[in-house]
């Protein structure tokens, strides 16, 4: 049966307002507004948009390129969406290069500068543009886990992505990203990180300790300065994210972490248990005390789909990620069903090959979450820019 | 159909000499070497035994003869096995008095009396004949809930029990026991720990909080300090066991534990993920570099049985506890599945109520391996002797 109402149009001027909202995936400003929408048609519910990237081939470009279609989509009537792409003119560029420099009104790097504590010194962010510190108090809720997804979701839609494994007694970052060798110094001085195989810049304890099951028996004085020396004496170049994977508790570890680096915030990780719940709020009460904002909560070990019979079981009691999100006053990003999967691929070191709708989702809503909050450095110019694309 | 071939028949001194393997449950000495076995009667495979006890209604008393009776049916054709149960006279207890003060040719004490750093002293024992960490250097496989399990069992058993919460910034014992109310000053000047309605003695840092979820934003000295107060400040009475729950990792925590208090061993807690087993291998040999003996090895959640379809899911992998505790040279006292029920009843403050034979088996298990280790303190005497059995 074909529909024979007449067909309300849609509108040039809707399908703007709808891109108006599309930022642009590292400088954090719409597009309209950058003046990156060069071309609209709109006939008879088919649109058609032409977006100007700033550099050719940039990474993002694909990742840009399903936002504008996801934002237009979502305006009733329309049947398709076209997403055409073609590049800035030289004399284009350099009018954004300006634009961008005249500033965001957003301060930039004020809170790197001063001093937090008696003896404790904030570290400066350099060319990381976002550095965001995953937390949960609990142990073995799946921070890690939680931190490599994000890690390699964000890779795969073109950001340049740094993980630094705070958890130096407990360092399971390498191994799930399946990066072992020692990290050497660079001509720069300054230690190169070991990358994945999609590109994830990796630092950790455990790839410079010669055998990985040597405890690192160290009091917190040692644990605080070689957290400095994790993210300071690296060249982490330019990123978009850094995540920081933190060990659980609220001691000297997550201390500094929170003391030290220039946070832009933190992921909260949680399981339906109420007493990992009463621990994560802990830790999420810690995060307001030092006055680092929760960009969300996730909940791991949702539930689980069994894989003979497709029964919910729910493994430590009814989900309530959302209800408890609420209660901490924290935007909920996701609930995460454990899924035998990932463990047999962190055991691989393959967590990268792992992805599922739920996870690319949660990537996205942190990337809009933190999009408003990304730096705009002095030096300012977007990643893409100057970045090779990796491998 | 009637068996018909003739009957060998069981014969007293197989009997005796199964019964001399068979330990008083606290004394940790054959019950034949403590003259508490005083008839034997075996009547065509039905056995009799007559075991006199040091004190009636003695809560080990029933402990006491299940061992019995299941040491006496590890013999071949034996037909059934009745334990009757007597009390010492006034003289005999004088005598066991005499003999048990005349010593074990094990020391007493003497690792208590020397420092064991500089700076760190190592406390005393007191009355508390075995004090048993819980460690995985992971977090999240279950140390509290190995703990809690171990300490419910033992409790069903007679014996006296304490645990000590040594995971100030996540500690779990408190809700998962369900003990709330400010623990108090006894008339002796020491704190007076929380009982659970089984009788377990708790102390946690969640019990002194206001508030469960204010986390304890502690650097490591302030944290070491008040591990060393919650064992020494606290008036632990007469125990047979102390467990202490220690949190992840090997840092300040776990360091001072290790360092500070009289441990007899360790049982360590893994599951059955590569990643797990790298973790719980530091902590390992954490222990072993403080010349810590580990008593074994448990491995939680080693799978699921579905209860749908009663299929059985390897969440984290196959079950690998029995081959890891191999390679790190420790027995192997257990494989735990993941129980729905579990989660449910921490929740609830109820994982008393919980038992499954797994537990019971891996209870048993610690009990024996640990007798040989039992402190026999210089005052000496059985705390049944002293205590009144709890509630």
């Amino acid at each position: 049966m074909s529909r024979t109402v007449a067909y309300p149009l849609v509108d040039k001027n809707l399908v703007i307002e709808k891109l108006r909202r599309v930022l642009d995936p590292e400088i954090g400003r719409s597009i309209v507004e950058l003046n990156m929408v060069r071309d609209i048609t709109v006939d008879d519910g088919n649109v058609s948009v032409k977006i100007a990237l700033t550099v050719a081939h940039c990474p993002l470009a694909k990742t840009l390129q399903t936002d504008v279609e996801n934002a237009v989509r979502k305006l009733e009537d329309v049947r398709s969406v076209r997403v055409e792409t073609t590049t800035m003119s030289k004399k284009e560029l350099e009018e954004l290069k300006l634009q961008m420099q005249a500033g965001t009104g957003r301060p930039t790097q004020s809170k790197n500068e001063h001093s937090v504590g008696p003896g404790i010194e904030r570290l400066g962010r350099r060319g990381v543009r976002s550095i965001i510190a995953i937390i949960s108090g609990k142990g073995g809720v799946g921070k890690s886990f939680v931190t490599s997804m994000l890690a390699s979701e964000l890779k795969r839609r073109g950001y340049e992505i740094g993980v630094l494994d705070a958890d130096l007694t407990g360092p399971s970052i390498a191994k799930v990203l399946g990066v072992s060798g020692k990290p050497f110094k660079g001509p720069g001085g300054g230690i190169v990180p070991l990358r994945t195989k999609t590109g994830i810049k990796v630092m950790s304890i455990n790839l410079v300790l010669d055998d990985p099951s040597t405890p690192v028996i160290w009091r917190g004085p040692i644990v605080n300065s070689v957290i400095r020396q994790l993210y300071w004496d690296v060249d982490w170049g330019d990123l978009h994210y850094l995540f920081v994977d933190l060990p659980p508790g609220t001691s000297d570890a997550p201390l500094t972490v929170f003391q030290s680096l220039p946070l832009d915030g933190v992921i909260v990780v949680s399981s339906p248990q109420d007493l990992a719940s009463m621990i994560v709020s802990k830790a999420v009460n810690m995060a307001k005390k030092m006055n680092v904002s929760a960009l969300g909560l996730i909940e791991n070990f949702s539930y689980l789909q069994c894989p003979s019979c497709g029964e919910r079981v729910n493994l430590f009691g009814e989900s309530k990620g959302e209800k408890f999100a609420a209660g901490l006053g924290l935007p909920f990003l996701g609930a995460i069903p454990l899924d035998p999967a990932i463990a047999q691929l962190s055991d691989q070191g393959r967590i990268e090959d792992y992805s599922s709708p739920i996870i690319a989702n949660i990537a996205d809503e942190l990337r809009t979450r933190a999009a408003g909050k990304i730096e705009q450095l002095t030096q300012g110019l977007p990643i893409a820019w100057s970045v090779e694309p990796s491998q």
